[in-house]
């Protein structure tokens, strides 16, 4: 547990490192499939003053079994994602600039290049939008829903496409573990930007040939990997 | 006093720490209610020289009544949010890029998604053009009642709203206190860099929900907020 | 003399801190107006092995009268603003992103906003092709010629506004000094970058109405100006 | 070969130091022509932990001929530039996001202003579409193979264009020498960023006279420079 604490905190920390949040506007939780416990950032600290000992703990209902704070106000959605996604060991949420604004535009992400291709085998969707009932209900745990909704309804497969847009809102991100989920915030964030500037340079691209996305996309992942030492 | 000086010139000294300025292009105001004495920046003063000590102090009539240095030009537009407002306590004015954009093209800032509904509760709006009149009579004392009529005749509550656009001009952002004023500034920015993409990647959006507008701003602000500690 | 070179020196250390260089694309020069001598940046060399030492000094005719290294091989272009423009005392030249852009795209900029206001008199022009015969003949004095004709067949007051744009190049700022020519270019940079984010958001935008162009102008400049200390 | 492997180890660690570079997004190798030996970075080694002993040498074959680690997935790419580019002596690949935007949008990028025409001598190709026969063939090499076919049936030097964008992927620039295949790739990115923002605010510009392009060319390059000492 400490462990993942510490890949918990730093994962948060590198948040601001790489430019991804404003003031307090992310968390990273990571969990422990054995116990089923899950590492969250508290709601609205500052990353400048986050230790490990502020974490929290909590189970895969939601329920705080460790620490003092309260857990990120996104908690649910977190749960939700490892609830469904079940081999996914860390979720990432930011309001990062370029994700928001594919978000806000509430359109699917494709994939116009091999940065992409190296990442996501595929469009990045865009969930639906949420109903008024949805959003009085439960709101956050409903966030976590569409999304689970969407890779299922348009069957995505979330280790292979491991973010998701969430329409009027912002990203999500996950990976087999924090640091992982971390960096592909990072990549999506960046792939973001790029495929907005490329469409304002040329508005009649889409998406890439499959063979090149199948290329790339297995020439960093998979057993026939071959990038990387 | 001395609290409030204090306070002014860390959110004085904040504007060049998050990219709100070039040069000298901002000042921070705070107001003590009980005397209804008035903090603000001198006029043209580095940040980089700025002391506690250079801070001008000013009444709700705009006269000086403490200081060596001639306060900001900006003075009398604060001095008549602070009459007219009455519950703010710190008042920011800034030429920050993303916000003097929409300033210049002179449109109402959208709510296109949740990071601008955590701060805004509805549109950021854009005042009137000044007539001549107004330009040549008292021309800080006329952009502060430019403001001040958008806000009563479009029935906006401005602790709803805690920023405006001045056309052709830049914005203001106010707050509890100067340092919550610094942070509705950094927001606005960052809502009106993002509201740009938007529009740019799909024009066809527009305002978010009211429903989820609503779950925003109250999940952070007023008596049932449950974000932060 | 000495004290010239110093201050050049400082204008051009300030080049690559305000983020208006690339590699060695900018060069700021002054003059002493008794002796008429000119202190330039030598070509092609770094900013950071830039010293006092290494500035050379040419005459109005554009000869060099001191200095190991060769002048910058924009001097002639120098000269020429130094012998038409006789109030100023500093040249700055950059490739600047924005203010880059606009050359490029061949369009005066308008003063949009109380930013431009504040520092430029109205538009900065944009000069004119130059024709074949120009560019083969003396391109560095004929790029100076330009800019001169363009003030005078436009009417404008080069101590007005104090920047232009060349045509498909780049711009040029002028001021009393070499530190004020720095900060014209700085400001022309910043409000290139708003104005193009303006047309981008707002297409059907123009100039600013003349009488708060006229107020801004002069709180700043002249004997009426009532900004800074 | 030691000289070389400092040489492409500082050009491997200037990358993320001009932002031209996300993770491990780019690899910058040197050549010895005399040996005929190539200098690459290891496939997938950050740049904070790079040393010249993890460089790894290939012969113009690709093969390893020393070295622990593997060399970079790219390195047949490179190796086919060095086979038929015979007078350039580094090359460098990223995916900065400027010109990977100009790549993925499959445009060729225009000179639109002497910035460009200092440093290429005319527009920056775009390759053709990849077949599928080729993506699945030998990836890396058909992507050389491209480049070179580009340069060759539209009859351009590569060593007065020396830079391509490779469509859907990114951009390859090269040079006499690993240091400046480098300046060459942040002039690339410098130069795609200036001329797509020109087009957003002027789309009807085109290449610059060939007169202008001729002068700023040879101003910096061949027999007749005088720029720089």
């Amino acid at each position: 547990m400490e462990n993942l604490k510490e890949e918990v905190l730093q994962a948060n920390l590198s948040l601001p490192k790489h430019d991804l949040v404003t003031f307090t506007w992310g968390n990273v939780s990571g969990i422990d499939r054995e116990s089923g416990l899950i590492v969250i950032k508290p709601s609205g600290v500052k990353y400048e003053d986050l230790t490990a000992a502020d974490l929290v703990v909590v189970d895969l209902e939601g329920k705080k079994v460790e620490g003092e704070l309260k857990p990120s106000s996104d908690t649910k959605t977190h749960v939700t994602l490892y609830r469904n996604f079940k081999e996914i060991g860390g979720v990432v949420h930011t309001h990062s600039t370029w994700a928001t604004t594919w978000a806000q535009a509430a359109c699917d992400l494709p994939a116009l290049g091999t940065t992409h291709a190296d990442h996501f085998f595929g469009s990045v969707p865009c969930t639906r939008h949420l109903t008024e009932k949805e959003i009085a209900h439960d709101y956050e745990l409903e966030t976590g829903q569409v999304i689970v909704e969407t890779f299922n309804h348009r069957n995505i497969n979330p280790n292979h496409v491991p973010s998701v847009l969430v329409e009027s809102h912002g990203p999500f991100s996950w990976g087999e573990n924090a640091s992982k989920a971390l960096k592909n915030a990072v990549v999506l964030e960046e792939v973001c930007k790029m495929a907005y500037n490329t469409f304002n340079l040329n508005s009649e691209r889409s998406d890439l040939d499959y063979m090149l996305l199948k290329k790339h996309f297995f020439r960093k992942h998979g057993n026939n990997a071959y990038y990387g030492q």
